[in-house]
This record gives C-alpha cells, structure tokens and sequence, in this order.
C-alpha cells in the first residue's frame, strides 16, 4: 500500500531560488502559537473535554467539504451517517463510513480537503499509508486506538496544536455557559465567543418571533418595540464582550448596508407577521448599520461574510438539514454596498470592519480599492472555497497591489474541524512565505523586509486586527 | 527564411524540476486516442471522403478565428474569400487568401491559433519553414502537393490522427443521411451525431414556424399543440439515439432554465406570430427544462454552451453571415439560473449535465460549487476564447479547489477545423500534465496519482462523462 | 540604516532561464525613448521650468496612491499638507509631512508606490538608503539639494528621462496658453494636449451651465442651442488639433453610447436648469458617440476610462476635495455598451478606439474579443489599480489569447507625477520582457519573435496607436 508522506517543502514553490527563499521565511512563522479569531468549533467540545468518539464521528460526517464532493461522485449522505428528515436507513457503523470516505480518496486529488486531511493524519494521528479502500480498516483502528488516549482530548490537543486563542460562533441568544465554564477553568481567554445575530436581523426568518420573545426573555429588555428590540441587542453584545467576546459576525446583506426611514415600521410589521421580503431585506441592511454604530460604542470588531445562497437545493435542505455542502456563492458588490456604511464609520476611528467574501472577482476592484483608504477596514482571508493554496496566492497577487498587507488581517481561519485548525494555518504560513518569496526573488522586496511581513501575516496582523480599535 | 520549429518540451512549464515531471506525465497520454465529445466537423465531410480542395479553403477561409484577427488589423472579408451578400469583388484565387493570411502570421504570436497551427503545419504537412509574405508560395505549393494525395482525405486522416469517436452537431431537423451513409460504411460508432435543438427553442426566430412546419413533416406528429410539440421533439431524439448520439447541445438561457405556468400560452402565441422576446425567453428557459426531462428518459447527456451574444455586428452579420468572428462573450450567471434545473434534476441518476461558459469569473465563484456537489453536473473544458494555454491553467487552478479532477469531463474539444483536432487535444495533454506536475513539485499530488489522472483527464473522463448514466 | 537597492534584474521572473531571456529582451527596450500618450502632468510645470520646491511637495502631497495609503492606517490628510476646507491646522513644513512618509514606508511592501518610488529615489536622486523614520531626515536633504540644482528642473528632466512626447489631459474649455508657450519654445511636438470634455458632456453637473457660457464666450459660437453646442464642441476639438493633440479622453458612460432620440430636448431642459439623472446619462451617452462622430472627422483617437465610482466618500471630498484616493471602481461592462458605438463606427477606417478598464473580469470575456475583431479598436494599457506587476502580467495572460499583441496599444502611463515616470515605462518594460521570455522558454514564440514584439509593445504600438488612422 502506497505511503503518506508529508514533505517538508509542500506548497512552496518549485523554482529553487524562491524554493530556498520561501524555506527560509516559512521557518521564522513555523512555530508561531495559532491565533484563531473567527471558527465554528462547538465551545462546549472544550468546556466538556471528552474524547472523541471515533474516526469517522470526528473527521468524516460533520465536514461540508467531504460530504459534499462524495455527494458530487454519487455517495449519498445516509451512507455517510446522515439520517433522512423522513426516516429510512441511514449507515451508523462509523467504521463502514470511514470505508466510505476512504474509497473516495482518490476524488480529492489537488483540493485543500485533502491537503489538509494529510497533514492531519500524519502530524496529529502518525499515519504513514495512503487512505484507500484497502488501508481503511487498519487506518481506522489506528486512528481509534489514538483517540482513545488523554493526550487526544480536545483540551490536550488545543495546547499540543499551540493555539493561543479560539474564537467561536455563537447565538445571541447562547448563555455562553460553556463559556462560562471554560472561564472557571482559567480558559476564559483562550476561547473566546463571538456575536451572531443573522437570524434576529433577518425579520421574516421562520423563527425570527419566537427568538425576538427568547431574546426579552434572556434580557428583561422589552422587545416589543423597535427601541426595546435595539436596547435588547446592545443587552446581549454587552454580555458577550463580558464573556471575552472580540467581534461580531455577519452574513447576508441585501443591496446596501445603510439606513432606512420608519424601520419601527418594518419592525411592526414583523411582529405583525405581515412583513414581505423586501421590506426584511431593507430592515436588516440597516440593522447592520445600527450593528456598526454599536461596535463603536462596545469596541467589538465587526465582520461581514456575505455572498452566499445557503441551502441551494431546497429538497436536499429540508431532508438532510443545513450544512451538507449545498451553499453555493453568488456575485457580491461592495462599493455601492459599503458605501453608506463607510461614509459613516469608515474613518471612525472606534470602529473595525473585516470583511470577506467568496467572489474573488472584487479583491482588485472593490475590496482592496475600499480597505486601501478607509481606515476602518481590514480584508479577512480568503474565505471557505477560496481558502486554498492557489486561492490564497491569487489574494495576495491580487491585493496588495493597493492594500499593501497592512490592510488586511493575516490569517484567519473559519472551520468546525477542529483538529484541522493547525493544517490550516500552517498552509497559509506557506503561501504567504512562497508569495513573500517570490517578491524577493524578483526584488520587490527586501529579505529583512519579507521576514517580518510573514510575522505580521502569521501572527501580529490577526492580533490587532481584532483587538479594541 | 527562418524554420517552423515545434520543439518537444512546447506548452509545459519552464522550471526544470516540474518541466521534468510534465514529461514523465505527458509521455503516459501523449498517445492515448482522441475523443472528440463536442465539434463542428460536418459529417458530410467524412461520408463523402472527398480530397480537401487547397490550403487556403482548408485552413483559412472557414476558420473564424483566423478570419477575426486578421479583421481586426484591417484586412477586408471579402480579401479572404467571404463573398458579401450585396455581391461585389470577392478574392477566389485561394493562394491569394493564403498569401493574405501569410502576411499576417505575426498577428497570432501569443495566441492558441498560433500555437494550433504550427501544430498543423509541421506535424500533418511536414512544413519546415515559417510563414511569411516570402514563404507563402511556397509553403502553398507544399501543402496542396499533400492534399492530393489519398493520404490525406477526411478519413485518412481521421485514423491517422487517432480519433476513436467524433461528434458532430446537427439540426433536429437533419435526416442524418450523412451518419446513416457513415454507419453503412461500418463508421458508425465512430462519427454520431449531437441533437442541438437551439433554433426550436427559441419561438420568436424568424424560421421557427417554418422549421416546426418541417419538424411535423419529419416526424408525422401533429406540432400545433404544444403537447404535440413535445411529442414531436421527443420523436426526434430518439431518431438521434438510434443514430448514435450521445448529446444534445444547448446555447443561450435567459435568466432560468425552469418550469413555468401555461407554456401552452406562449406556444399558440407564438404560432399566431403574436409572442414577445420576453414571454420566448421565458418558454426557451421552460423547453430546456423539458429536454432536462427527456435526458432523463433517453439518456441524452445535455450541454450547455450559454453566455454569447452572437452577431454582434449586426451589419456585418447582414453582409458576410454568422460564424465570421463577431460572436462576442457577456456576463454569465448560473447559482440561479440553474437552480430550479438542479434542484429538480441535479440528485436524479438518469441525469447528466456538461456545463460549459466563456466567462471564466464564474469558475470558482458558482461552476466549481456546484458541480462540486451536484451528482448529475460535470463541467466541460474551457471553451472558445478559454481553450488556450493560460485559460487551460486557469481553469484547472480555479475549479479543481472546489470540483476536484472527477466533476470535470477532460479535454472537449470544440472546433470546425477538422484538422486542428490533434494540436487541440495534445496542447490540452500538455497543460494538463504540466498542472499535475506543479502539484506534485509542490508535493500537493503524488507521481502515482498524477499518472493516473492524467490518463482520466485525457482518455477516461471525457468517455465516462459522456457515457448513458 | 538599511541599503536601498535597485537590482539589474528586478520584476524580472525568477526562473534562471525564463530571467535570462527575459533580460535579453529587456535589452532591446531597456533605452528606447518614452512615448507617453496620455498623463496628467501640468503643462505650466514643463511652460514656466521652474525648479520644484521640496520633496515632499514634489513627492508626497500630490500623489493619491500615497496619500490613501497612509490615511488608510491612519494619517490624517492635514498632517500630510491637505487642508480641509472649514480650515483648522494643516501641516505646513514639508519636512514634517516627509517624516510621516518615510515612517510608514512599510506600508507600501508589495505595493507599485514602493516600486516606482525605489526606482525614482535610487536612479533620479541617487538616494542608497531605505526610508525610515530614522532616514527620513538625511533623505529630505540629499533630495532637496538635488533638487535646487538646474540639472533637476522640469525640462532638464524631461531631456534626461528620454521622453519623446508627453500627452497632457486639458478642458475643453483651456485656451491651451502654456501649450502655445511650449510651441514658441520648439517643444510643441514634445509636448500636446488631449481634449477632456466630460464636464461638458454631463450636463446635470453643477457647472454645466457656466461651462457652457464660457465654452461659447471662447469659441463665438452660440451654444443656446443643441446644433451649436455640437459646433461649439467642434470649434475646440479644431483648436486642440491646432496645438498638437492626438486624442481625446473620457470617463464615466452609462449604459451605452448610442445615438437617443431628441437629444435636443433633454440639451433644452439642461440649460432650463430642468434635466433627471437618467436623462443626462442618456444624453452623455448620446455625445460620445457625437464624439466619435467628430473622432472621423478630426481625426482624434478615442480614448476610454471608465468603470470609477468618484469621490466614493462625500463627507472627505467635501473637506479635502477630489483625487485624495476615495475614487473606488465598479464593474464594469463592454459588450452590450460599446454595441452601437462599434455598430457604426468599429469598421470605420478614420476612427480609432482605446479602451481602458479597472475592471480586469472583462479582459477575456468582452474587451480582448471585441478588440479582436473590431480594426477601430485597441485595448489600452492596464490602468491605474491594475497597473503593477503582477496587474499587467495578468492583463498579457488574459487578452493575448484573443486580441493578439496588436491588438493592444503597448504602453501608456496615466500619472500627474512627473518623475514617477520613467519608472512606470521601466517596469512596463520588464513585465513585457518577462511575459514574452515565458512564451520563449514555453517554445510558443521564437526568440526573434520577442525581439521585435517587445520593440512594438514599448515603442511603435504607443506611436501607431495615436496616430491619425
């Protein structure tokens, strides 16, 4: 059976000048501890700090990547252990499913999935042979009988990967109690919540009512007006940023971000369950707007990840859930869309705005033009399907040109695989050391000067990007 | 004179580690058979197997991108044997055109007409000198002595390039007396036809009521109902699929292809002369939600070739007809236009989709997703203006992130210039290889895989894609 | 303090023998004269030949690449000698506002700022040290003394930058008095005006009406009505003639250029003080294709530049005025827009178009194949976000497939910054070379080939572009 190996050059460049080059720059960020400033890791994984069950459980079925290309090949997702809305069969032996993905190995030749599945598998669990159908059950074992151990718990994992902060994703309407109890526990600074509100901001949402009534009820704020529900927003963010929360999060915008006349108006008509798309969509481009005047008040850096049509197949949502690789990207547009926003707060200097996105075709156009100039905005990383070596080359290529590196904030990282986090950002690491590497091969850039660029990138940049401004 | 060179080593990367690498990978495909999935070839070319007539009629005069460029600095149609429809001079001596085209080589440095070319000259032709004003005489006088001899007839040729199966692309209105007379000659398998309804389609075309008039000549269906319409439609596919056809072919969408209420309107409006580009636009988007539904019953594999204006010069379209160069690209968009398709079609195992676009901004933004999940859609070869060297690696570096090898179809060619067809297929091994080569310099792909790929890529995949699901 | 260093080789590509056919080819163009045929340069700099005053005044306060940079991380304007128009401090003494640049020389890593101004300071000031803080003040003095000496005034630098003809960008309405003093001087060849006349050609503008006051007072023509407003047009467009000019300039088109239907009546109620938004678009639309109309007869080439969103903030256009880098670009799109312009005009043997974009998504899809076909048209040089290294790398990868290298007009720069400029023709050089070494060292051009091709791209392309078709 064929080997894995993990070479101590991969993703660097081929040509041996800036081969040598990008060694030299990836060595200085190699060992720099993880800042990890936007995931969706689950906090009570380390509030609870039990092992994980197996293989399949912890690499295999909640990954959206690798469902969804097994999905593509023919696989379907009851055979990788996801039930039916309806019922039926569904594969629960966690070690057929592995088989599963295992025979599958093959599909993911040249993705970042399977970039990052090796080095996990290699660095984090010690295996040394391909995944295949034949290696499966032995590689299972393998991996089990690790997972097994104390050393593999996700606390002792979180320290051996060297991660010095983790933030996660959470509800507005989260109690933050595993927060909470990792903060008992003197973790209160290495995991960190984030603010969410999407499903509060987008009124016609199926449960946006009976989270407005939760929402009161959480704060003993009266939400029944417009005022009471901002009163009650502002409640909720207070009580994240004394749960060690850094930033806010944010999906979908519709046209603009900007303010409306009447939204009380808007607002009443949500209550009154009579409120149409349009008028929703219009409401929460300017509840994101009320969102950044609030993150000039309390200090939280606000993100945006718009651009994506969740749930593209409809009938797939409603039978699997959410989540299962069927989000798929749409056009964005930012200078019109940003425009009201940052004529606002984009030169307030309390205010912090990372935004990404999964268009690429408004890095050079819009995004680095915009973070160019306003002071107020950073560019997050490359996001979700562009998060990848070559997506991450075309950033930098297509970038800083006009936002230099000191408008953007570095790595960052946006994964619910846990054990995938050091895989991630050792890759960028490399990247940003070949990209880094080839300016100095082609003198546009200083080798001292490269040296402390791919510090900032790796580690100075994530930090301040999303500390109190 | 300076010589016509075609160096061993042309099309792969220059650094010498992965160039190295791009040889091993290209010699394990360089001889593979073409399959040829997608083309303009006319059938009655090959069933009449009659000499091709000279240099300038074979390679010149029906080539638009040739025509285009030389255009584009000033040389008239009419110089290159377009006659034009208010009559007046139009140049027949044929080594005039040749010497006219000649003149003009410089035009095409940097561009795959080039790179084809010479492909042409020095491997089918045994031309050895460069073209030029000074050559040109000579080099005709070289190429007609060939095109005389039986060595050179359509399908001579056709078994001495190696092509194991051509597609044509033909009318449903086409007896296909030209595969019936291929078939009689036992070349049946190896030339089939293509069912590109496009012209039924679109109800407000100038010739769509005659052409429905003919449709229920040649099927014996009654096509004043839109039911019959249909019937009509599905008569002809299956003459198709019994002539051996693999595919039907699909230009311009509006902005869906879905179902829509009461076709049956749109279609008696249409037959009264009474229908407005809108509601045809409309039921164009309907039809081919229809054919989506026949591939699932016939098996026909349905591509989609969307995203021209054609004619873009609608004078020089009066004077000189279509196909002269002056079909021009718009944007495309398909996360939503092919929603309803996907979400009715995308997860059936009768259904298979090749999508093709020459707007390369929705590579990895929305073509790469969703054929990254979908079973039934496979994305086909960048096509036209994309199907280059750079726009080969382009492709392959935005799709493969998020698609991976195996939702693509391999190389489709795509092209009338018969002889064309082996530089087209061995420039897209190469850039294939030398792709695969930087993965596995960059240690991203092992050597083994990139063998196997390689061989999928150039062989396996454009077989499998276009096989009955 | 650390060396700054202008290697032989820079922006060359880093492969050995890519690099050394790349510095072959640069060879050939290192030294050719520059022909610059569109800028922003005050001709009253080159008329009056005054020495500049300082460094930073020179360097600094008029560059918006550089000003936005550093207000993006924080500079406020006024520090950097932009007052704000309530008045309050502004930073006076150029040295200060020197300081503040040199201290955030890091900002510009990777960035063409960088380049440019490396190349400037090392080869026109012989500065050998790196900006800093701690440099910053030795700087100032070795460019201040240099610049005080008779060797460093507007003309002398002229000479010694090898400038063949500078084009200046004028209004319409400019009695062009420093041209005519340039004339007198024997440099009227060397230096011509090009005829800007979007403020005229909008005419919801808050200045229209005066300008057209004044357009009539300056050409005795009665501009009260639509026909004299043509004339009037008319009249200046023969004066620029007269002074030497070659072409034409103009940004913002709506939808379309095309002809409308009573552009006399939307002209009649601009000048009532009555006109819509949209109705002054549609007329701006409807005078470039006047434009171009007078472009067959005059002679002027057309030049395009549009796709930039002005003064994207208000409130800071408002304070510090325009060109303070808040101009943010839009996407842009050409097929359907240019379609009645080209219709009538694109096979038009006295006209001639150059097209400019900041959207780099529409060099495949619509501007290389529209320039491929069209004889009046021609692809200008990457423009101002796109014009970097890896920016025009791109733009060869992307338009040379379809449009050739002839298609383009070689190199223009567009700067106000005089002395930036023989660095932005070196660089354009080198980008060049690189790009036609990778075809050689890829065997898709001959060595001679690249020769002569680059000549063309630094040299004849930007003097046949222009001249009279």
């Amino acid at each position: 059976m064929p080997p894995l190996l993990l070479d101590d050059d991969r993703a660097l460049p081929a040509d041996p000048t800036t081969r040598g080059l990008a060694r030299e720059i990836y060595r200085q960020v190699a060992d720099l501890p993880l800042v990890c400033m936007h995931g969706h890791v689950d906090a009570a994984v380390l509030a609870a700090d039990q092992p994980f069950p197996d293989p399949a459980s912890l690499l295999v079925v909640p990954d959206h990547y690798l469902l969804r290309m097994l999905v593509s090949q023919g696989v379907e997702l009851t055979d990788l252990g996801v039930p039916a809305a309806g019922g039926g069969p569904v594969e629960t032996d966690p070690r057929r499913i592995w088989r599963t993905f295992c025979a599958g190995w093959h599909l993911f030749r040249g993705t970042p999935t399977r970039y990052w599945l090796e080095h996990e598998l290699h660095e984090v669990f010690d295996v040394r042979t391909r995944p295949s159908a034949e290696s499966a059950d032995a590689l299972y074992d393998h991996i089990a009988e690790r997972l097994a151990k104390p050393d593999f718990r996700p606390r002792a994992l979180f320290e051996r990967f060297g991660i010095e902060v983790l933030a996660t994703t959470d509800s507005p309407l989260s109690p933050l109690a595993d927060h909470a109890a990792l903060g008992a526990d003197g973790w209160g600074e290495r995991v960190v919540p984030t603010f969410r509100p999407d499903a509060l901001l987008h009124v016609d949402g199926p449960e946006w009512r009976a989270d407005v009534a939760q929402l009161a009820a959480l704060t003993g704020v009266d939400t029944g007006s417009y005022a009471g529900f901002l009163d009650a927003l502002r409640a909720r963010r207070r009580a994240f940023v004394e749960a060690g929360a850094l930033a806010t999060d944010h999906g979908h915008f519709g046209t603009a971000i900007g303010p409306i006349d009447e939204p009380e108006r808007i607002f009443d008509a949500a209550r009154a369950g009579t409120v149409d798309a349009a008028a929703a969509e219009a409401l929460a481009g300017h509840l994101l707007f009320e969102m950044a005047r609030m993150s000039c008040e309390d200090g939280l850096v606000m993100q945006l990840h718009p651009g994506v049509l969740r749930n593209h197949d409809r009938a797939a949502h409603a039978t699997y859930g959410p989540d299962k690789g069927f989000d798929i990207p749409v056009a964005a547009e930012f200078t019109r869309g940003l425009r009201p926003l940052l004529e606002t707060f984009g030169r307030d200097r309390r205010f912090r705005l990372v935004v990404f996105t999964v268009d690429e075709t408004v890095y050079a156009r819009e995004l680095a033009p915009l973070a160019g100039v306003y002071p107020a905005m950073r560019l997050g990383a490359p996001w979700w399907f562009l998060d990848t070596p070559d997506g991450m080359r075309r950033f930098r290529e297509a970038v800083t040109d006009t936002a230099g590196f000191y408008n953007t904030t570095g790595f960052v990282d946006d994964t619910r695989a846990f054990v995938s986090i050091p895989a991630r950002h050792d890759l960028a690491r490399r990247i940003d050391a070949g990209h880094l590497a080839r300016l100095v091969a082609e003198h546009r850039l200083d080798l001292d000067e490269a040296l402390e660029t791919a510090v900032d990138l790796a580690y100075r940049l994530p930090r301040s990007s999303y500390a109190r401004p």
